[in-house]
């Protein structure tokens, strides 16, 4: 048996505070379950509906902050990369360096990350994008290895376009993504997103859609997901990007007992 | 903690010996793992795709062979009704009245199953169309209410449109539905179907569907539904309706197993 | 130049002054414009989302209705059929008989309607389901050829599920169903239905879909369609069943001689 | 009554004969037309399915090929930009700087792109991504406007996920744009696009959607679009990018007048 991997952490980072307080928890946690822990945060955002909305420290100060997280706790790192020249340095401090969602069919990003991250010993982790069938990360996996052919890759599936400001997550995905030959993990605080801002949906679905955060990650692990990928925070409501979808630290130990017994019980 | 529950048995009623050696096994296996077993099949397939298509006994040879079921395996029966006028000979046989997805909005069909199920003392098992939102269950559940106030409701879900001929399971709606306040159950066999014939589907994807029924099983349950919905067959190749969904009956003690499992899981 | 077809009228039967009203107006613009015109009704709504919603006169007071209709305006009638034992006395009435959405799979009824309606002399018009691809409502073209072979059919595109609570037209699909070798028609009004009831679509988006109505109308046309089907009422907001895509009477002569000069626009 | 604009040309350069041919032709049909027109073709194609596949000349060269042509033709030009540094030097030659689709939520290159295209005095076109809602380009045109008070935007249509390998136009979504106070164009070339590389669709599918660029051309401009964007090559099946989807040069003059005749049909 295979232990469930755990990517999490917090969304977007904030003060080194939270992120030692997060990071400690987590890690606590999966210590005592026997999960392999990747700390997890983004030091930009750079997507945001609005020019507005905090964006977080940027690369220096994001991978500096990450860094000491790093010394300070003794765990892998996980982040994203938004641009090409961005690769190098955040491959330097990050053991498993992420390809966005929206960005995954960029040829010049998903190179640069790859030769990078083969360089320096890490991991790619995919996000599968919102257009995108399961099977067709095929194609990405291919730009990967004609790049880098020795670094390994992980797809994260995070939901499907499913009409206009709502996601769903196929569960058969995951198997389809298996067939390709490698791990596949579910982000499933991103998969509960209504993406937009329509006031249509905004209002009733938001309080809502922090519940199932736990349900798309316990279907997935159900499916044969080999991880999972979640965001915490102290006060999630307070929480500075993807408030919505933010998990309370203080769930994190009940969900993550359960998802290994769910891993457990699939397995037989 | 309440077991799961397990509606299975065959697609469409074919030979007695079928029936009788299908129901004999999973009544055998729900009996070794303590899970309720209530032997399922149809009487009529109503809406083939072709006019050639094999529709099964009829009601009237389909409800004396489910009734000599019922009596020689001592287990409660589920079968659908597809017009108002079959409602009180299957209520009177059936314990749960199933309505067809296609047709769980006509009106009179939905007021003639209310009426004689609660009559005859059953339940009702509603599968939720296609093309119908989990939440907007609650207008059938009201249908069903102002025809018979005191009728059992059981929704099912068994996908939703997802483009054309293919169907996805949004793990969320679960939820939805149970906040309806009523029971959930997930049809499987059904929700791994690729709907119609078109040739870019057909052929490259049938095999792979089969394979699909106990992800969505499994997928579900941890979602917290609360009971399973499947179909098997001794030769699921040889099945004379939706044989690509079908699943050997040599592989459901493993998989209701795995699915209690999945269950007590979920339930802590 | 084959002129565009118009079948148009009120959504059911209410009082018999305004199917008067209406019908007499919308032959009057019709006749100007020289487009063949077809009155369209129903008799009842069976799959209304409420039990208590208003249903319609029924078969034999909606099918008198209808023949007073046909009488005083000399006009062929449209109108559809939802149970089998109903089609033989709707042919005998109307020149078109219509199959149900939701019932386009249900094969006894269709075979039925079939049978009547080539008895009687008829047309039959299909409306594809929300949850068919265009291409197989070849599958209801061969039911129907093998039940009567010598019945004309009209495919009507009417939105595909998108998502939960709404439609999309695929453009693309009138053609797709023109290569099946039958006439196809747009329902424009049904067409731009936010299905269910939903608080998240019905507030926000009702006053804007009746707009909606004539540019799905102008896209079908310039995309080929042959034929409209429309829904109008002296006062839309005062309907009694789907008012939100109800169009005003008083906007038929624009929406109609703009729709001729778009279907002569596309035939060059 | 304003004429339909026309944003028309090649996938990604080629050749300058090609250019020329194409562009020389083109102008000459919008000149009869009385319609204004744009030459298009990108100098990069940075999101290819393959590392292998063809993706042009890149920023220095193209930019160079696109500033011979303009002056050749005396047209404006339009192209788009992949990266914020290449913002600047595509808003000096291009008239019309384009937004790729994926990236339109990109907050750094909006941002570039936005200053450039206001200091250069050239309009922004923003390709509505397929994951995004026609009303969520507002969060786009919000961004810009913070960033450029004063540059004009124009949003294209060109498709929307829908399932799996397949793309629908929603014609409300137009109305839904315009309603933001801005023109808006249907990209009528990318919008029957079958994105990915499954078997399922890629064989069966190809040759019947070069035939859906003219029916979406149509359809939008029927339901209000203000231009359309449009792809040609002198020899389609040779073009070095989205070949199925191209349209023959020669094809031009009939759809391009077909198209005023539509917009002239809807504007009365």
């Amino acid at each position: 048996h295979t232990p469930l991997a755990v990517i999490a952490g917090i969304n977007v980072l904030e003060d080194e505070g939270l992120s030692l307080e997060v990071g400690t928890e987590l890690k606590r946690i999966c210590v005592d379950l026997g999960l392999p822990y990747v700390f997890k945060a983004s030091f930009d955002k750079a997507n945001r509906s609005s020019i507005t909305s905090f964006r977080g420290p940027g690369l220096k100060a994001g991978l500096a902050h990450l860094a000491r997280i790093k010394a300070a706790l003794d765990v892998p790192i996980c982040t994203d990369v938004h641009e090409p020249d961005q690769a190098k340095a955040v491959a330097a401090i990050a053991d498993i360096v992420q390809i966005p969602a929206f960005l995954c069919r960029q040829t010049d990003l998903v190179v640069a990350i790859a030769r990078e991250t083969q360089a320096a010993g890490g991991v790619i982790h995919v996000k599968k994008a919102q257009f995108l069938a399961p099977w067709d990360t095929k194609n990405i996996i291919a730009k990967i290895g004609e790049a880098a052919p020795d670094v390994g890759v992980i797809l994260c599936e995070r939901g499907s376009s499913f009409g206009y400001n709502n996601l769903v997550v196929d569960m058969l995905g995951i198997g389809a993504m298996h067939d390709l030959g490698v791990p596949v993990t579910i982000d499933a605080t991103h998969a509960v997103q209504l993406p937009g801002a329509d006031p249509r949906t905004a209002g009733a679905s938001t309080g809502g859609r922090r519940e199932g955060v736990p349900i798309i990650a316990k279907a997935a692990v159900a499916s044969g997901a080999d991880g999972v990928f979640l965001e915490f925070h102290i006060d999630p409501d307070a929480a500075l990007c993807d408030a919505p979808s933010c998990l309370p630290l203080s769930s994190a130990r009940d969900l993550l007992s359960t998802l290994k017994r769910v891993r457990e019980a699939v397995q037989g």
